[in-house]
């Protein structure tokens, strides 16, 4: 059967970019990716902001920083591995509208505009594919949007972000502080200069959106993800998580609550040893996935560097360019169901709190009285230090996330403490 | 738009049928079943062998024992969760012939028959799929055909049969001999009275030859699995590997050797202990993939059990009934590549062997002399037990497995030697 050829464009060379073209160039390759489904692809140019600029892995005579040329090339495909929100945003449409597939890394862009961009990909009869965007090599959405189409999921856990785990991992096996563990990042290019869009949880947040939307078919653009940072947590709460049998991880949660509703969170837990997600360590993400029927599932792989991403790319590529074959799109998976945003202070939890205190006589009757006015039962006490060092590390009964916020506000008041150092969420269970 | 109906037969009123009857007539879970690509879906009847024995959880009026006449009856999809070859075998190649596509859960089946199943389903315009057929629930087999396609998998390395996992681990955690693991695992419903399939090995083989198909496209049937079963360990192997730093997990293993070969095997290894692989415990199942640019990736979920495989089963049925909208079907994944079976004798690998001695001067150099004689290079060795109970534990450096064999063969013939216990092979690092 005579089949024509899929033409793929590229926004983007850098490591995901430059290693994408290698992919698609290496005839070795070649029996593999094209398949008796798949018509052959040719790359037909890759879009660079500086075409001067060295872009060592990418053939000089590809490169072009002339975007709006690439999109009106007759493309098939257009790929973008640039990130940012525009002037990509606006590319991304401009391809679209001509009925061009589009398969992007970018979450940010995703999570901020991924509905409308699926509408308008339904709407010129193309494909928007996304699968890198979230977890880097691992193939999550996939496997939310087709294999699991038909369950009912109630929860997804997972550990989405590179930078984080890493450092999470450093203080855990190797005591450091945060600061010395940012640092070591920061050194190996784990860590940005800025790392606030990691160690703030915005980027576990996007990917939180993205994971919701097809868990659970809610809009997969501009919806609210409760937000909690890593950069609280000090030596001494990884140290007590461990004698404790936890380890902390950076998590984004996904679940349904009751019926009608959805918490997205993305914020640091402590999570049991025995639990799949507890040994996932450094570079490495995962995603925990808890099904009606199916029980407990856990993806595992790289989250991050050119290559690993760029097979997640080349999935979707492929996927479309099949489409292409057969002439037909997939169905957007985003914005049929809704369930409303349950904020994060309205769910129940085990908390960890580790408060420094005066030390001095009736300390802790003044902190146990400001738990026991809100509400919030304590299970276990921990004194440690003396002086200065004086510390207090509790463990609650379950209790409402609300009054235990109104706790720390209040204790961060009191005479009584120096200052509130982290308040984490612990999983009881292994499948909590 | 009008979309007409997609009718589906079930071969099988066992746990998997009872639990997909439950699955597509939920009415809570239809929203989410029928997508815009999906047609509603028209459960016609399910064929079980005595419609007069009680089938707790399937309409009566749904029951048949007349297959033929199911298959008759206008079908878009068979589903066949009822196990052994004949007469299952010719049912689905009647329905394939009708064009109507298949989704089965049989591993032993798709191993023995499956090149020709797949040819006779592209032959006809339907689909063959059979998720369920490997890992239960995990959607492994799907991600190998589309996400990785592109992917160039050096090795694929699963615990894949629950029963074996079962055993050994509550011989790695509770102490437990080999005998009263299995005993337990038989009371609870984990083993069959007659255990042979699985702590033999054979239904991990039917495995490893699917997932080698998947991952390299050799053919899908008829081909050679080298197989060593679980029955050889004992509590003291078990132990051994635990003070080493590892854990004995049954493992089905298929690798590429060098350009052309690949190597099928399923028998028990010893895995580090920090190995993804190792933690996978009970009757959880797991794959994990090695590919060269993806780097490490791992599925874990429950492989067995009615609920849990019958998803697995639904997203088949929803993959074939998307195509069946669509007019298309997907294009076998088979037989396209040519590599050849390299036997296990001619791979190489660190071994440990447990043998039970005389407890008598010379022994040690007896045993020694025969490793030597056989190129096999000693790296440690243990002593224990007094007279009847004298036994030595070699750990060898990387050896090449038809040496070790014949080690075993002479060892076995050796008057110093009252018997060869276990000999298992070690993986060495954790991404070895």
């Amino acid at each position: 059967m005579e089949r024509p050829v899929v033409r793929v464009g590229v926004i983007g060379g850098g490591f995901v970019g430059t290693a994408l073209v290698q992919l698609l160039l290496d005839p070795t390759r070649h029996a593999a990716i094209v398949d008796g489904a798949t018509a052959p692809l040719e790359l037909v140019g890759v879009a660079v902001r500086d075409t001067s600029k060295p872009h060592p892995g990418i053939e000089a005579a590809l490169l072009t920083s002339d975007v709006d040329g690439l999109l009106s090339n007759d493309l098939d495909v257009l790929v973008e591995v640039a990130g940012g929100i525009e002037p990509v945003r606006t590319y991304l449409e401009t391809a679209l509208k001509l009925g061009v597939s589009v398969v992007t890394a970018n979450k940010a862009l995703i999570a901020e505009s991924g509905t409308e961009l699926a509408q308008l990909a339904h709407d010129n009869g193309a494909d928007l594919f996304y699968e890198a965007a979230v977890g880097g090599a691992i193939p999550i959405l996939r496997a939310l949007r087709s294999s699991l189409a038909g369950e009912r999921i109630n929860r997804v856990m997972g550990i989405v972000n590179g930078t984080t785990n890493y450092i999470l991992t450093k203080m855990t096996s190797g005591g450091s502080d945060y600061a010395s563990a940012l640092a070591e990042a920061q050194a190996l290019g784990y860590a940005e200069a800025d790392p606030s869009a990691d160690v703030e949880g915005f980027d576990v947040a996007a990917k939180v959106q993205i994971l919701s939307t097809l868990a659970f078919g809610t809009r997969l653009s501009g919806d609210e993800v409760a937000r909690e940072g890593i950069t609280g947590i000090r030596a001494v709460d990884v140290e007590y998580a461990l004698r404790s049998g936890y380890v902390i991880k950076m998590l984004g949660v996904a679940e349904r609550v009751g019926e009608t509703g959805v918490s997205r969170r993305a914020h640091p837990a402590m999570v049991p040893a025995r639990h799949p997600l507890a040994s996932v360590n450094g570079p490495m993400n995962a995603v925990f996935v808890e099904g009606v029927k199916s029980g407990p599932l856990m993806w595992l792989g790289q989250g991050a560097g050119g290559e690993p991403t760029a097979t997640a790319v080349l999935g979707d590529v492929l996927d479309a360019a099949r489409n292409r074959v057969s002439g037909r799109h997939d169905v957007p998976f985003s914005g049929d169901t809704s369930l409303h945003y349950v904020p994060a202070g309205e769910l129940s939890s085990v908390f960890y709190l580790s408060i420094d205190v005066l030390d001095r006589p009736g300390v802790l009757s003044d902190v146990a009285g400001i738990f026991g006015r809100h509400d919030v039962s304590i299970r276990s006490m921990d004194q440690s230090g003396f002086g200065d060092e004086a510390r207090l590390s509790f463990l609650t009964h379950r209790a409402l996330s609300s009054d235990v916020f109104a706790t720390v506000e209040e204790l961060k008041a009191s005479a009584s403490v120096e200052s509130v150092g982290a308040c984490i969420r612990v999983i009881d269970g292994v499948f909590e």
